[in-house]
Formats: C-alpha cells, structure tokens, sequence
C-alpha cells in the first residue's frame, strides 16, 4: 500500500523523505524526489506533512514516540497524516501527544487494496481538526477517489474503518456459509455466487470476495488472516469501550482466530474465514 | 405479492382462477379475465398451469393435499410453479405426490418486495422437471426480469431463497451492529450508512435496508419480523438437515425469535433486527 501512495505522491510533485522498516522496498520508488531516511525521526524532520501507513496500533504508536520516533523532530506545524488501520483510542492518544508539542494529527484509513492504492481510487476517511485536514487534503486528493469527512473528534474515521472491515469480514463469513449451504445441498457454489453478485448483493465486496470464496481461490494472498485478526480485535476492543453488543463481531474475531490458531496466520483472510467454514461442514 | 402477480398475468391475457384466503382481496383484480373460486379444487380445475404463493410450507402443503385441495382436481400433465419461500423438503414431497398423480410441480421461489413483482422485476429462481420448467417459463417471464434455472433437482431453488434471505438477515445484523456503534461513539448513523451504500457496499440491500436501519424509520411494515423468523427457520433446519454449521444463520434466527419473543411479530423485520440490537446496547 505504502509504496503505490509514495508512488503517486512523487508523480503529483511531492519531494519524499521516505522511512520502511523493510528498506529494500524503497529503492523501487526511484531516486530523483526520494530521500531515503533511516529512522522515522530522520524522515519527520523539516516536512510540512508526515504519511503514515503501518500494520498496527503498537508499531504505530512506538513510531511516533519511539527514541527515533516523529516527534522528536516534527516540526511545529505540520501534520501527521495517520493512513493505519488502527483504533480511535490509538487516534486520540496519538493526537494529544502532537498537541502537546504543537504540531497536529488526523485520521485517515482507506478503504482499497494495494491496486485500488495504485491506481488513486481509494476511499478516505478523515477527522480531526479542521485546519490540519485543511492541509492534508491536497495530499489526500493525490491518493484516493474520495474523501469524506467524519467530523472534528479524531478518532471518527477510525470508528469508521474498524466498521467497515468488521462489515466485509462478516460479508465474508455469511458468503462462505450461504455457499458451503448451497454445496452441500448439491447446488453449484460458482452458480450461486454469480446469481447473488449480479442481483441482490452486486456490490464490489460480494462480487470479488464472492468469487474467490466460490471458487476455494486462496491464492494470491492479497491480505494476511493475522492482519484480519487484528481487524477483528479492534472491532471487539472497540465493542467492549462503547458498550456495543455486536455478535456478528464476536463470530468474525471467533472464526479468524481459529484461522491463526490452525497456522493460517499468513494465508489470505478469505481462507481463514471460507476454509474455517468448509471444514466445520466437513467439506 | 400475489395480487401483483395475478394483475400481470391478466395484463399479459392470462385468463386466472383464483383462490386467495382472504377473498375480498380478489375483487380488486377486476371482473373480466377472473374467475373467482371458493377453494385451491376449484382454482386448479381444468387450467394448464397453477401458481402458487403462500406465506409457509404447512399451508402450501395443506393448499395441495387438503380435503379441498389442488391435487383433488390438477388435470394430468398440468404444471404446479411454487412460488412460496419453503424448504426444499416440501418441494421434494411434492413434487413426488404431482409426480404420482401425473401432473407435476417446480421449485421457482422469488427475490424482490410487492413493489418489484408490481414492475415486473422479481429475479426467479427455478428448478425441477425440465419439461415443466419449459411449460413454465413463458408465465415466469411475465413476472420477472431474470429467470436463472438452478437444475432438476427440485429443492435447488428453494436452497437458493433460504440462502438469500438468510444472506439479507444476516446483512441487516451487520449493518445494525456497525452503525450502532457509530452511534456510540458520537458518529452520524445516517452519513455512515451513507458512505458504506455509495462505496464498496452499493448494493440495493445496503443501500434500501442500510437507510431504514441507519434512521431506525421503522414504517411502513414491508415484511414482517415473523416471516422473517420463519425464514431464519427454514435455514436453520436446512443447515441441520445437510450438516452444514451456520453461525451466522443462528444468530439471525435467535435476532429474530426474540423480536417475535418481544412481541414485535407484526413489526417489520428490520425493526426485528435493527431495533434488538439498539435496545442490546441500551440505545
């Protein structure tokens, strides 16, 4: 994800100060506008705006506080850009810290894969202070198709974001049953997907998680169980802070648990929720 | 449903006999091309086809086999089209008693609300005989936009309506508990449902249902919580019957058996879904 935004931020003109923990990556972005740092501090240091896209609320959080971290060179001013899938708690925390040292944070998760990030369609949501998503709006245009504001409490877009993964892992899980239902009783899983996604369910969701789940189509991995799992948690984390009973939820942390729990960690997380179906059914 | 379907058929210069519970509602279909009957007997007298829609299978099968019913007048080589939501079960044992007495019977159960079969939009699934499914299909065509053939084996069909309709719960589950917690934590219900029905969720079902849910509007009453729970029904004991494990199908079924616990039977089935999980989270 990360390298198509940086990517398409270098064609709209953007200078990069670029920090990954996998430096290797970085050297397929190409020289010209890229300065490859070494540590996020390095990356922070004199920018008017900081990107950031990592896999969890930890590895975040120690990014930004860390003995190399952003703040210890962000300028005053700026604004951190929070692209993760992470909590509002995380936000909220995240956001006081940049207060405190005058600079600004606002969320902005993205619905897409990594083609979706390629090709600039991706689907943001923003919130947080108004004149830092003032400023983070050009940068925002360069990477996506839409943003939409979710209001001035940061941790909105969050809020958002773990709903709607919550929403396409139970999409998923009710695909993968209504199919493994059809297969069992000597219907056509493919038949049945196809008829769904081109009438009642034609949504993108149904439509391309549909396929691969009527098809058992694991592979390519296009994004990790584990990474769903976390998705998951933040969904019940969540739940439990709002007092939200969701059982739909707990059934979707429940199944891609089982997933990592059976050593699926790394496959895709439309196995670990669709083979998790398929086996309880003994099929 | 049927009152909309019968004035189609007219329209296409079918001559009907009809027989409905309530016979007042017939009056409405208008004189000339109606013939009015007292019982199922005397509707399946003498005609080449018989539709039928029905609110379960009890009274579907009680329609056929009862003192009154269509098997005592169904001229031999007519074809039965069984339009109800039921188990494949009850079509398999009916259609084995058509098959019997020398008529015979289809699965061809609907997707769309009265408005869809008013416009001639319903999506038809159909399976069983092809003979009868090719007696069949020019009445279907009158009815809906897309006839989808799920093969002979006379329950496919109605594998395929339990399924969907188990899908559509279980989605109004999902969109309930992820706007329920926008609420909670200081979202807009309404701009969220919003978001997910203009993006990756631009379905009719997330679109239709995710606004209703979303502004918690509860009226008119389109389908009722009780039909609902009796699809929720049907699933679950297709899932027992073809040892399938559904989770997801159990937890629509225990949403919506508590809603017609709570005395919400003849409420929609949105509210039956919507409104549980709002009260289940003290909102």
């Amino acid at each position: 994800m990360g390298m198509h935004m940086a990517q398409n931020l270098i064609e709209s003109g953007y200078h990069l100060q670029v920090y990954n923990r996998t430096l290797s990556k970085i050297d397929e972005l190409g020289a010209a506008s890229v300065t490859v740092c070494k540590t996020p501090a390095e990356a922070a240091a004199g920018v008017h705006a900081l990107v950031s896209m990592l896999s969890e609320d930890e590895i975040l959080k120690e990014t930004v506080t860390g003995p190399d971290g952003i703040l210890k060179t962000f300028p005053k001013n700026a604004v951190h850009i929070s692209m993760s899938t992470i909590g509002p708690d995380t936000s909220e925390y995240l956001a006081k810290l940049h207060s405190d040292a005058g600079s600004s944070y606002i969320a902005s998760p993205v619905f897409g894969r990594p083609p979706a990030a390629a090709s600039r369609k991706l689907f943001i949501c923003i919130s947080g202070d108004a004149a830092a998503k003032e400023i983070a709006t050009p940068i925002l245009e360069c990477l996506g198709q839409r943003i939409v504001d979710f209001g001035e409490n940061v941790g909105g877009a969050n809020v958002v974001k773990v709903a709607g993964n919550f929403m396409i892992i139970a999409s998923m899980e009710m695909m993968a049953e209504a199919f493994t239902l059809a297969e069992k009783n000597g219907l056509d899983r493919a038949q049945v997907a196809d008829f769904f996604g081109s009438t009642i369910f034609n949504a993108p969701i149904y439509q391309n998680y549909g396929k691969l789940i009527a098809n058992k189509q694991y592979e390519p991995v296009g994004f990790k169980a584990s990474l769903g799992y976390k998705d998951a948690r933040l969904a019940v984390k969540l739940a439990q802070l709002s007092q939200t009973p969701m059982p739909a939820a707990t059934l979707a942390h429940d199944r891609l648990l089982s997933a990592v729990a059976k050593g699926w960690g790394d496959r895709d997380w439309v196995e670990g929720v669709a083979r998790g179906v398929s086996e309880d059914a003994g099929v």
